[in-house]
């Protein structure tokens, strides 16, 4: 049988501290549809933990958060900016244009996950024609799809040129988590101009949750209406917002990225083959001919070739040292 | 402070059989996107429970999973057949507009939720027009909106001129359970020609989950996409199946679906005002007039005037006699 | 075969200033999807005879110029207010919904075809709830769909309640032209609110064509390119604008209406069978049963049962009193 | 003031043809919505040019045939593969996504427009993931955005493995009179496979028009009723399918296009700039740098720049040989 331990950081279960926050929440009746005292506590810890006001809600789906996102901040005649290999342009089944009714996607390459400063200038110089859905918005990602940080200060240099023509901003931090316990600030999300953020549960160790954050309240007419609408406001809240209870009253939720940006570092001293970006969060990127994929999945491990070409190794919240190290050995029986 | 107990069934939290599955659920790696062996193990039992082949995947919205079935069995030029009070039709905020680009809605009329055979021919027999949305498919639901249980063959005489016309019948399950324990045959969905069911989980007691049943497997293809598509498929699908399990292993399902219509038979027999529908499942619709229920509400007991005028009262797996008896003595005072 | 005169006004072919202007407008070479001289010219023209400054676009159809609007007026889990006779709600197969990606429409009643003031302040006044879409616009039709001309007091007193809630207006001006000639003052539609006027060219004598006016220039961020994500922006545009350089320059777009309205007085004066609405512009609905209509048919001609049960007979630019009188004839005969 | 002429093909009037064909269908009463007469025999005429059984209707717009073509042929969550350079990829502002709900499209390379057939064996050979919008259909351009016309048997060997996988599809004939014109048989369109064909009107001298014919008749399900609710459905529908008359009785319709390409070859027998593609149909795609261009505008003369860099010169019906030979001096001195 197959072991999927570093297939994903999303193929762990859930953290204690949120199988506990849940068994807690789980008391009592409370009113539906998000009006909850468990949901409303959670948007209070989300609010403090970024140090600004918002809008907040909660969602099953990461897929669902970050394209409502995109839907709220562009028409459907627009597009969003976003790197080529951003999550939402390669791994969500056209789901961008199902939430904004056809809204187009704008591919940027970049390093290592990380938009190129150049190309988003030419991209936004673009003239308007009829023919071509206009930028609208920008999506950023961080921790990277490459398991790259971004800092506060090459964010905002993406940030600002986009602000600067009226445009909205998108934050995906579906590792966001990853990206503060390597030492990005997360209260520099509110300052920087991010409009929508939707900060990343699941993969931070977590049951289904995703936390859709509007810093920019403008937006959110009706936004409950708009969930529903979009089959994403569940009648039981408290059991997507009570995690975050769980993850944010101990420091779990960045407590524990630190454990799997750690268990990162720990694979990538011990990996016999190429390292193909830099070993910031939570994921190692290699080079591996596919006759070494075989035999490392032969030895029963899965993992996958991504979008470069690379082989990729993801640590979360559960994986362990032994684990790292098991790995390890075969990785070298079969380099 | 408000009581909620009796605004919803889905006030409640989960039941025990639930939170010990979810925790049972939580060990070790699992691969994602309902790819994993818990899935796969709820899929069996809804399968068994069923007595028939189905492709089965889980939701955390019961909105979600009606409104893609609609969009499965009507294309968007077309429209779906349901009781006017039917929950698609007035309290989903258009999502089968959304899931469906724009599919339509054909509400007929019916007493106490259940449609009325003559209206639903006479639908059928409606031309086809350009300028009108053509029936495409039926949506039942059991139990009602209003509380009430439909036979076997009182759905079976609603889907035969449904299936001789060629369209489809998709049938909300958000109360099956509690017309599976008022007596209602769960092996008969299969054979009397339902297509696609919603199975409800979160109603009967759980954390969100609803299983999307495909039992016309030719409608399945691609569904993981179009799952994902739609913001509907999540990573840590688990979590969503493994209610099942703790649900359907222990009959919990079906029996404390009994124990909610038994509190609501209770709460019948102590009613003092006026009730307007059968109470044949979990809901007791009862004739008061406004003054009456501001009266309730400042006890401190919050409840809805419903769509008929009539206000609801729901019972749950977490209903205790106690709490009917204080209900009851609550409205004896304001009676 | 049948004769389809009365059976619509858009049975009739395009006036002689209509064809006059296709071919003008058919010389040479001209830039494309809008950008040329002919629609620039056509819009001018408008401006002009609404005495206001607006963005204004040319489709072939009013289904998509009219959920244009409403796509524009209302997000898609929202709502539009709407006479429920309105054409948007009864013959448009969901359109709103497709482009409006499930927007949603409220039906408000009201006499002939107007909408009762009271219904409208009832349904402002609804509460904001997550479970079903809020209204974000009103949709006015003038002339109505029973032939009724609205005055402007009484569109005003509809406007501004809505107005004052922030939402916008819509007006349907399909038979605008029929309203104008019986009174209504065209230059009113921009003082009293209205966002959007969809000005009708088909039925007051056009080849395919109806104006989309944003007299709100703020709501047409790249107005080009949503009409072309919609499939709306014609390559050829001076096809689509030139008609209304025949119409306006020459007044024959309220001349020809006045001649439909006074054939459909006309015909008033004939009719043996009770009339049911006022004949204020080019329609007349009457009491009719069934075995009357059915030799009316007989007869040869060809008209439609309306929504209130009444049959309907219009008239457009092309009905000559020879054919009322001979239509005249003929009912007496069947009555 | 810029000269058009040669920015496009869609830049030219209506030939007479037409102008006398709308002209002859605009006498007397018709019936509504495409059920007139005119349209019936328009679709007679493509029926026999075809010689195959159709399902013929007309719209205003090629974006709006194409896109509602794609959306019969895939679903929402899966995707259609076409050209990189394809129109519906480059130059539709998103609206495959808006009349598909969000359906992708996969870009595969070949040269001059000409997709490659191992590109596309490869893409067909793609496992299905959740993840990725799987393939559900292939959409064919003749002749190519590059003015190169493909043989039946070149479209038929992409058709073969495409129909093997049970797939469908699309042709965009936006220029097909031009690649009939250039010798492909027209009749091949129907036996090779084709599911849909978007025959082009607009572009081969038309007002605006294009037919949409589905040679796969199972696909027409309520066909009337699709295009009403996407925008489509004209009520005058005669002056949609008019032209086809004029341009198929009399031959003009190839004829013309004929005349087309034999502008462009002699405009490219004058041309002193490297040519880029074939010159097969009525497009000459020229290497030119940016400097030379500003100076051809210099001069008056208005051409785009094309997806692969090169400088776009498109000949129409309407093209003289005066004009071509005026062109041809103001290259030469700009050379």
């Amino acid at each position: 049988m197959a072991r999927y331990d570093f297939a994903s950081d999303n193929v762990a279960g859930a953290m204690p501290e949120v199988m506990e926050a849940l068994a807690a929440a789980n008391a009592g009746a409370a009113s539906g549809y998000g009006t909850d005292h468990v949901s409303a506590r959670a948007a209070d810890l989300i609010r403090a933990a970024l140090d600004a006001d918002a809008d907040i809600r909660f969602t099953a789906s990461g897929t669902a958060a970050n394209c409502l996102a995109l839907g709220i901040l562009a028409q459907p005649h627009e597009a969003v900016l976003a790197h080529e290999h951003a999550h939402i342009c390669t791994d969500e089944t056209g789901a961008p244009g199902f939430f904004g009714a056809g809204v187009g996607l704008i591919p940027l390459p970049g390093a290592s996950g990380r938009i190129d400063p150049a190309a988003l200038q030419a991209a936004l110089a673009e003239p308007d024609v009829s023919y071509r859905q206009p930028a609208a918005a920008l999506s950023l990602t961080n921790a990277t799809e490459y398991g790259t940080v971004q800092s506060v200060e090459a964010l905002a240099a993406l940030v600002k040129p986009v602000k600067a023509m009226g445009y909205g901003v998108h934050l995906d931090g579906a590792r966001l988590s990853n990206a503060v316990a390597a030492g990005f600030d997360l209260k520099a999300v509110a300052t920087m101009g991010v409009d929508i953020l939707v900060m990343g549960g699941t993969k931070a160790g977590s049951t289904p949750t995703e936390a859709l954050v509007l810093l920019n309240k403008d937006l959110g007419r009706r936004l409950d209406a708009r969930l529903k609408h979009a089959g994403q406001l569940v009648s039981k809240g408290r059991f997507l917002s009570a995690p975050w209870i769980g993850m944010l009253e101990t420091g779990a939720w960045s407590i524990r990225a630190a454990h799997a940006n750690a268990m990162a570092r720990k694979l990538a001293a011990l990996m016999p083959f190429p390292i193909a970006h830099p070993v910031e969060a939570n994921g190692i990127f290699v080079e591996m001919d596919e006759a070494a994929l075989e035999r490392l999945r032969a030895k029963g491990w899965f993992v996958y070739r991504f979008l470069d070409g690379t082989v990729r190794f993801m640590c979360s919240w559960a994986t362990t040292p032994e684990m790292v190290e098991e790995l390890g050995s075969a990785l070298r029986e079969i380099a």
